[in-house]
């Protein structure tokens, strides 16, 4: 089986040396230009696997393994598709539909025949694989642009130029895979008809998609990079590399320089980093395996392992965190972070990636896949490391950061400061938000897209009017709304233009801040926000500590929702409840969707200590207090208003969820606010433990750029968290001295957490 | 160490049997009245565990395997008590509380340490249980009544004599085993100190909940009875045999007689079952151990082992049915059913319950359980049967019953039909309603309890207020509710007095039917209900059909509502949203807490095909049409409602939930309704299969005692669901011919499912 496949390999190796020629005229016109032709264009396959990765699977299947599983369950599928009929349909549905769907399903089936084709040699695969092309060479010339297409950039197989190009990625490794077995005439009607055709229309004909530095743009490149080395086209290479001008203004090189911050960190968020990673990964692999000389995993210090790297990064729980557009059940095991991660292994072997292969649980039919079963068949694998990081935004790192605050294991407590740069069109209005995760789930929420993806009913599976309407506004997030306004007035032209001044980030053990600041998102409002994960290991305490500062030359109204994941077990304020009518809180910005459910007037409130309060019980068993301080005696109007999705929901598509919005008064207010898990519910086991808050008191305290939040607990024990905000870098050698109330509280470097106290009563 | 432990018990055997000629003279008296003396008073332990249990164990821990991981998890949460002060403080908190909670793991430490006593032979931890067990004899005779007592079954350790019985039924075997190793005035300081005194306060002192045909009975007459066989008290036996005056008006084998069904369901449901369940077993197998010659398993036909298999079965995704007032988290792995099981594979090895022994993970210190821990070892488990059944209900069987209609695999879908009595107190008004499951989740649910267990913060932990005014009612269930009024008008004296009537319960291979009736829910209205789950194998369709015919004397609203559990997708008729303002849908009998999301006109709207279809999407990713028959042309009054809990709900205590009611206003009606699963949505490796209904058409017919569901699928495929709705019972051998359009279809049986037809186009 195996020799017969290297024969035929030998054979075809020797048409194709002979279509070299062919090209050499334009190989010495590149050469003019100084391009490098393509190193191993002779044989196939040689994308994302070569001759060396088949013979080596070709021995995997024969032993017993986590490679020959993977390897029997594809057998079996392919094989169930071989006796059904080869179904090329005219294009006429749009996402979710049946025309979308079967071809979606086509390249899918193309591919994996074909690998099976080379993996066991059987021609039968081939054939289908050939059937299957010639069909579409059948189809293709004649298509019309789709009937359903959505936007500029319209395919003819499907109604988004965007899954041709995903088409073509696949379709162009099934040709490789079975380019051996065709004739030549076979060929020319299969690359006439289907792949030149497509590859056309996605560079030549649609330009600006294919020069765009957007992720349609890597999918296009990719597309026709990796055709023009089947296809022996180095033209189309340079092309995808450089732009259509080969003016390198576009192109796959300059997409590399600016879709990825310096730490790996793609601006539109992880939901679409890791829908972008799979043409980056694939294309460059084939670089790769084509023209090493390029040293493609090298480039920028190594920016694409450094975004698989950071996609894994920025999950919990095995979920992607929702920033952004980004819809919720999608985590590390999609399969292009498989492809990644698979890749990755195969470059640098780093056993922490089988930790993250592990989880995915899934075998691809590739050369890396292969080392990756092996080394998990082995256990090599070491724990992924969830660390508390500082990951850069915009192409120079210089546009913000996600900041993602770890406390030790990986569904420990987890906060997530989102202090970047908008993210073009799938941007949220959400500046300096956070979220919180604990014990595997989210305790403070985003909500992510609106959005059922491919169900026809909704939308026909695109993006929901509400995704505009709520879940990008400002509202939608646990961040500042001044006047019932979103961020950028909800422009996404003016939101581009800026983005959030990172003052500060801060990793100790038991310690992490951050700060960030924004003067762009209103006119005259600048605010900024400091962070802190605190861990005290003596108390088992965790608590996030959350100071906002808001400043503006006139009096406004400030909204600080807290969307928590839970339900509501009680608040230390009385609330006024709406018991036989609901009205919408606001009509416009977001507001025009919640209900307002219960207000409390906090103004009139004098709560003990100041602090308003309240708790609710998650699904994962444990209860949150979120305590904020309540600024009494200072005539500002203040309330607590709480809340349920749902107004304005014609076609019910919103999720149902809850918030509480501290709302004040006030041209300058400072938030101050502290989230702590506690206790434990366990109907199953009939016992509760710790259901009410362990905090007692906040007090905070401003002195120049010093500032300090005072906690005591309901036991007594005093702490203090002390910061120091100057701009200029600190190290553990400054010392600052804070005075609170006549007594000198000293401390290193950029904060530190003093306690327990050995003052008496603080307050 | 284990001769230690036998020397131990020879020399309180001697002091045992000297104690026992005390008893003589009551024993002869007791002879007199033909009472039994207990034969294996002399040796300890003899409770639940006994001292070839011990021997057995006491091997077992030596060996690896899953019974030493559990001895060495529990010796080592035992050693870490150990090094804490022994606390017994004054009783003061509510459920959840502090006191409350303490004496709750005080009982269990008690017993846990016990046992360790009795598996190592260490007198450390004898030591232990006699200081704790001598502080609450110190404590208990000083006690008033529970200052934070609920209602007239209150405590003194505990704010309800409830929990006082169990901390007996736990301290009497702790006590059990550290019997050897106290001298005669440490056994007479704390059994005239805690003991006697306790089982005295739950006996003469409570005699109406110790007399109690009631779980809380059982937890009183357990702790009593088993507090007489270590006490030698005979009579205590008796009385918690037979009464507190012996009478067998009450008493532990009357509770047996009344509390189960002939099928081993206990009228209040699973939930309760599985609490009530403890006290049965545990007292079961003490009677057992001390005089196997009352044959106490073999008892009305083994109807202990009956409910605890029942138990295990009323299960779904290894959660209980959450009938009446149930905690919906509560599963097969409660300790209560972990006991139950161990208790009945200890007595007859049933492989079966091995399998639930594995899901419920937990091995206990006893000599039954150290049989399952074996059976796992040795993998000897099989699986255990849910299969689809009918369980009657009342002590005669006569009451109703409770259909539970299974389609294959555990997971697959489940159709729950509760035609059951009452209840009791902890009953809910759903005659004939239902719940369905698929693919492991709930997809038409019940509200289960409206209450947040041991939560202070909640009405101290117990039931809130909206389980009465929201739980209970009618309206919170799947079933038909006439002029917003609950069944029996919410009285649950009028409610007990009365029982559904069973029609009929067929079951065939793809095939589970069950009608039943009422005519007494309501003054002047009469309700019959007929589901069948109907499996069609070659299409992979599974449906639900739902018949349900009300009949009264004039016209009435008859609203028949589905609380779906998912997001609504799509609705084949006009909804009219609230979009700014929400009201209640009504002002009593739980409809105050629901909001009026949308309303269509059914009466104006003219469906194809007259089916009114509501699809929603539940989180196991698969889509759900619920498709009504709408009676056109009828002149009849028809709405669908939309609705989301949580009006009227000032402390924000009930779940957000989300349901549709059809509301017809008429004097006849039946509703026909089908439900069905179908495709698949996976946004993580993106496709989405199926989103739409196959079921293109229903028609209804009925003659006489015959009718039939006739259903078109989309494909145009037709099939019918021939019934003989005949009084008498009908075998296969009977055959029905029922008319329709002129068209003879002939049927045996009961039911039948017809077709594909051979018919055209039949509507």
């Amino acid at each position: 089986m195996k020799k017969n496949v290297l024969k035929q390999q030998s054979t075809t190796s020797i048409g194709r040396t002979l279509r070299y020629f062919g090209v050499i005229l334009v190989g010495i016109a590149l050469a003019l230009l100084g391009i490098n032709l393509p190193a191993n264009a002779a044989s196939h396959p040689n994308l994302v696997i070569n001759q060396q990765d088949v013979a080596a699977m070709q021995q995997a299947i024969t032993e017993q393994g986590a490679f020959q599983d993977a390897f029997k369950a594809k057998l079996n599928q392919v094989d169930i598709g071989l006796n059904q009929s080869i179904e090329v349909p005219l294009p006429q549905d749009g996402g979710g539909g049946y025309t979308h769907e079967k071809h979606k399903r086509n390249y899918q089936q193309m591919y994996d025949t074909g690998i099976i084709y080379q993996l066991t040699g059987d021609k039968k695969y081939a054939e289908y694989v050939k059937n299957m092309l010639l069909q579409y060479a059948a189809l293709y010339p004649e298509l019309p642009v789709h009937p359903k297409r959505k936007n500029s950039n319209a395919g003819k197989l499907f109604w988004q130029g965007l899954n041709e190009a995903v088409w073509l990625v696949h379709t162009i490794q099934a040709y490789d895979f079975i380019y051996p077995v065709l004739t030549q005439t076979e060929r020319n009607t299969i690359e006439t008809g289907a792949i030149i055709p497509v590859a056309l229309f996605l560079s030549e004909q649609s330009p600006h998609t294919f020069n765009k530095v957007h992720n349609h743009g890597t999918w296009a490149t990719a597309a026709v990079g990796m055709t023009g080395y089947v296809l022996n086209k180095p033209l189309w290479v340079e092309r995808a590399l450089y732009d259509l001008d080969l003016a390198k203004k576009g192109g796959f090189m300059r997409q590399l320089d600016e879709l990825f911050s310096p730490d790996g960190y793609y601006n539109e968020g992880p939901y679409y980093q890791r829908y972008a990673l799979m043409p980056f990964v694939t294309f460059a692999k084939a670089i790769e395996q084509n023209e090493p000389q390029r040293k493609i995993f090298e480039y920028r210090d190594g920016i694409i392992l450094k975004a698989i790297n950071t996609t894994a990064a920025l999950s919990y729980n095995k979920l992607l965190f929702p920033l952004n557009d980004a819809i919720k059940s999608k985590g590390i095991d999609t399969i292009e972070l498989v492809n990644g991660v698979a890749i990755a292994y195969g470059l640098n072997a780093d056993p922490t990636l089988l930790d993250i292969a592990k989880q995915q649980n899934t075998i691809l039919l590739t050369g890396d896949s292969l080392k990756v079963a092996q080394g998990l068949d082995q256990q090599l694998q070491q724990p992924f490391t969830f660390n508390s990081e500082l990951y850069r935004d915009g192409k120079q790192g210089d546009e913000g950061a996600l900041v993602v605050m770890r406390n030790g294991k990986p569904t420990d407590q987890a906060l997530v400061y989102k202090a970047t740069a908008q993210g073009l069109g799938h941007g949220h209005f959400d500046k300096l938000t956070w979220q919180f995760y604990d014990q595997g789930n989210e305790i403070v929420s985003d909500y992510g897209a609106a959005r059922f993806l491919n169900i026809e009913a909704k939308s026909g599976g695109g993006y929901l009017p509400e995704n505009t309407s709520w879940a990008k506004q400002t509202i939608a997030h646990n961040t500042l709304v001044v006047d019932e306004t979103s961020h950028f007035n909800g422009k996404v032209k003016q939101a581009n233009k800026h983005h959030p001044t990172i003052h500060f980030y801060d990793q100790q053990q038991n310690l992490t801040l951050a700060s960030a600041s924004i003067d762009s998102a209103y006119d005259d409002v600048a605010f900024k926000r400091t962070f802190a994960l605190i861990n005290i290991p003596q108390r088992e305490a965790v608590i996030a500590v959350d100071i906002l500062s808001a400043t503006s030359s006139q009096s406004h109204q400030y909204d600080l929702p807290v969307h928590y994941q839970g339900q509501l077990i009680d608040t230390n304020f009385e609330r006024e409840a709406s018991l036989t009518q609901l009205s919408t809180l606001g009509s416009d910005n977001g507001y025009q969707h919640l209900w307002l459910l219960a207000t409390a007037n906090l103004s009139q409130y004098q709560p003990r200590d100041s602090l308003a309060r309240v708790t609710w019980l998650n699904d994962n068993g444990r209860f949150y207090s979120h305590s904020t301080l309540v600024s009494t005696n200072t005539g500002k109007h203040q309330q607590m208003l709480f809340t349920q999705l749902g107004a304005n929901d014609p076609n019910m598509n919103l999720r149902q969820q809850t918030a509480f919005i501290y709302r004040v008064e006030a041209s300058d207010h400072t938030f101050v606010s502290v989230l702590e898990p506690h206790g434990k519910y366990n109907p199953a086991k009939e016992f509760t433990l710790g259901a009410t808050s362990n905090i007692a008191a906040l007090t905070h305290h401003q002195q120049a750029e010093l500032s300090a939040v005072h906690i005591r607990f309901t036991d007594g024990e005093q702490y203090l968290l002390a910061i120091n905000h100057l701009e200029q870098a600190l190290t553990e050698q400054n010392q600052s001295v804070i005075n609170i109330n006549g007594v000198q509280y000293p401390f290193n470097g950029r904060a530190q957490l003093l306690g327990p106290l050995n003052t008496g009563s603080f307050n």
